[in-house]
């Protein structure tokens, strides 16, 4: 078909990734773990395709300003743009639209499933990835909120993620959007600055307070120094609007999560009514009178007290004002899965590993179709990511499946392999995992070479004068492992035919299982 | 975000759907049992992302006259195509050819996944469907093929498709190319027209042979008359030619799979060495001399007497040489799966349920990439179609999950709703399904109306009177229903709080425990 000119290039695009057995074994371990906890709060599976028409998922990608809007994108047969979905939210709130009709609300459902992001792919980033959501569609109060917090530190500790290791941290985006306000960054002519706002901030992590100063001010270059990288525009504000900001984000400023005393805005009120009353922030003597932040104070409070009521500590359920999720639809409560071990980065560095998933309410989401609010509230764990820090912790038992047994192949006269096929198919029906070998059977070593690789436990031998006399060797290639270490002398161990025995055709299964459970004893008493 | 005037429309694009939960969870049950089944063969999960390049993915769609060829395809950042995956083997091969020095031949592997084409959809016809396929790489022998045979054989069996009701059938592509050169359409240059025949033979199930007959010959138009429906163009082949194929396409003209006769180019050879002997067809009284066909014949003949060597009769896997496989890459022994039952189809008619799932050996696919041959047989699956079909046998149960035990909401100040929440959190605890009333919770009926239509067992009440008393009341909602229907007054039913009862708050999980387990032993006695 190719002759050696026109021969294509075996390789994937950047930023994607072939997945292995032990990987996929371990997602699937997982996701069936994670699925659990989302059964066991009430949630049902409910799954949408991963192409939708472009302007229904609409622009809310943190990365938007990139090329393509960060999006794959393809034209229709009748010239309709269509994307490749690049969360599970946007398409969720379309399906939720599109049936609205036939919808029982609350409609609590949860899916994973592959994302999208057209993007330039680094270290543990990449185009395609999966994402495992749940949410809740029609759910006015931030019980909802409290409860996929709660869902979320569940998730964590079923998963075998012991308390101190991970923390969900909440906080509410209508809060920064006071602070906001009061920096006079109101109104829709500074929708996009605000946005900038909420970008640099999400980047804490990443780049730390120095970082995130240059990001709301002047912008900075990605090498650290003037002229060295990529220059990433800042927001522009002057150095006594970021000290306000600064103060926002500092969890000792808002005082939530402990009871003894009180937000600012939000008298102490012990689980009763709650009192509004404008805040006033220390720095620069700003006082903020928005509505927003009063309500989004009032909202953590209740968060704050679901999540107690129901044996949630801050152990588990923190509220923290530096959370900001790069998302744009949220409006009200965001959280975020943190795992606080340390781990050492590409640089060398200790650090904490980080996020593995968020989420927060998103009640413009399905009215962007409906043009009547429909609130909702839902989040999103990075199924990759998890499994990387599963895999750090230790987390993630080594596959128990068993290789199978090799029946091996002597001669290749069909009389003969009809007979090896025999063989393998019986240790089928026992339910004994096992293959005849398919590669080019004549080297034999290659035959044994490839049971060593694939981990066969032993291996079935059969060759003329064996078949005459009815019989079949069974070679024991971990007990053989073991002597073969003992001999010294190739020729000594091919003499010896260390491991091997010879049973009656007949017999073949049971002696095949007698050999399995052996071994199985011996690795039990390891 | 949005006003009335630019709403975006809810809607997916065409050929796309939402999946509900008990498609989900069939899917689910029915991937985990032929999962179960390859393993037992010896494969192991291996993935590929769901874009390629569009050039490693190559142009072997049997509709790749279509626009766009069957694919959805976009440009990268640096211009270079794109593809959407439109089957799981030609990635395989890709990864192989990737891989090569790392990868262990044989190389045994499966995997399921979404695939797309960029076609007509149509009923049952999607762009986006989920195909789960087994294939060995670098199995030079017809072993390997008869292995893929008996392999389909055992899932259809692992799904509780009784034997009779499906049967794999097997032809060999070599068979027909030998028939083709013999009239007239060998050599390069007839490479299209050699494609259009057997596109045209693979729709005998669907058009019969007066349809095929037409494809063949001048073509045919969809609506079945001139000028009805669409034209497509046929393969320009005289009635004579035409006559030889079709004898060709005839079982009984092959004699395989009926030991006591010989295959027209093969002596009766009762399992010992094949004898190559040119064939000749009645029709027309054509000589088959090609190397090809009878390489093929002999193929058939020795995965004839493996099948039958391991078990496997005509019952389950039957040799007909009228399976050709619409696919381009096929290059010898290609298989269906079938299911023989009957259905009725949209013009009501009575026909045969028909594939699910096929494959072949494509001995050029990794070879593409490598200049170098690679032998490799494998097949795919179609998972939703195979999932109507088990609909169909009543082979996939209803789903088995419980529905959520539902905690009302009567309060909503933080002290109750805390209560609420904890009694949820509480019976989570103890592993049993429940969620608290996420909607507006000052319509009481509505939360029962949603607990009825979400099938909840019991419901969960506190108001401010049991709350004070420390009391929790259970309602039954399985017996309630069928009480209600024996009580003939909505009053006199309001009245006897029927199949309602109240306990201490320390007792409501032994208590709903109890009212579960009852539901479940009359569920059983029903």
């Amino acid at each position: 078909m190719a002759g050696k000119v026109d021969k294509v290039k075996a390789r994937l695009p950047r930023g994607l990734v072939d997945r292995h057995p032990a990987d996929i074994r371990a997602v699937d371990e997982m996701v069936t773990k994670i699925r659990e906890v989302y059964e066991l709060y009430g949630f049902e599976p409910v799954e949408t395709p991963l192409i939708e028409y472009t302007e229904a998922l609409g622009k809310f990608l943190p990365d938007q300003d990139r090329p393509n809007e960060g999006v794959f994108s393809f034209q229709d047969e009748d010239e309709q743009w269509l994307s490749l979905r690049y969360d599970l939210t946007a398409p969720l709130a379309r399906h939720v639209a599109e049936n609205f009709n036939e919808i029982q609300l609350p409609y609590r459902t949860y899916r994973a499933g592959w994302v999208f992001r057209n993007e330039k792919p680094g270290p543990g980033r990449f185009r395609q990835f999966m994402q495992f959501d749940a949410d809740t569609v029609g759910a006015p109060g931030v019980a909802a909120d409290a409860e996929m917090c709660m869902m979320m530190a569940d998730v964590m500790e079923a998963l075998g993620i012991k308390r101190g290791d991970y923390v969900i941290r909440v906080n509410n985006r209508k809060v920064l959007d006071g602070v906001m306000e009061a920096i006079g960054l109101g109104g829709e002519e500074n929708a996009g600055r605000r946005l900038t706002v909420l970008r640099a901030i999400d980047k804490l992590d990443k780049f730390g307070p120095e970082g995130v100063r240059l990001l709301l001010g002047p912008g900075r270059w990605d090498g650290g120094k003037e002229g060295e990288g990529d220059f990433t525009k800042g927001a522009g504000l002057d150095g006594a609007r970021i000290d306000v900001l600064f103060e926002a984000l500092d969890p000792s400023s808002m005082k939530v999560n402990r009871p003894d005393t009180s937000m600012p805005g939000l008298e102490n009120t012990k689980g009763g009514l709650l009192v509004r009353q404008p805040a006033t922030l220390s720095s620069n003597n700003i006082r903020i009178e928005a509505e927003s932040y009063i309500e989004g104070i009032q909202e953590l409070e209740q968060i704050r007290l679901l999540i107690e009521g129901a044996g949630y500590g801050p152990d588990r359920i923190r509220i923290d004002p530096s959370v900001v999720r790069g998302l744009e639809y949220y409006t009200g409560p965001v959280f975020e899965a943190e795992l606080t071990f340390p781990v050492t980065n590409e640089k060398g560095e200790t650090v904490q590993f980080g996020s593995v998933g968020g989420g927060g309410r998103y009640d413009g989401l399905v009215s962007r179709f409906r043009g009547q609010p429909v609130r909702a509230t839902g989040f999103s764990i990075g199924v990759s990511r998890l499994m990387t820090a599963l895999k750090n912790l230790g987390k993630l038992g080594e596959s128990d499946v068993l290789a199978p047994v090799l029946v091996t192949v002597m001669d290749g006269d069909m009389a003969a392999m009809g007979k090896y096929q025999d063989f393998t198919q019986k240790l089928r029906a026992a339910g004994i995992r096992a293959e005849m070998y398919q590669g080019n059977w004549k080297k034999f070593g290659n035959q044994l070479k490839y049971a060593d690789r694939r981990g066969a436990p032993l291996a079935i031998i059969q060759g003329a004068d064996e078949r005459e006399k009815g019989e079949v060797q069974i070679k024991d290639l971990i007990e053989g492992k073991q002597l073969s270490a003992e001999i010294e002398s190739n020729e000594e161990w091919r003499e010896a035919r260390v491991a091997q025995f010879s049973v009656p055709e007949g017999e073949l299964v049971e002696a095949v299982k007698r050999v399995l459970e052996a071994q199985a004893k011996e690795r039990g008493e390891q």
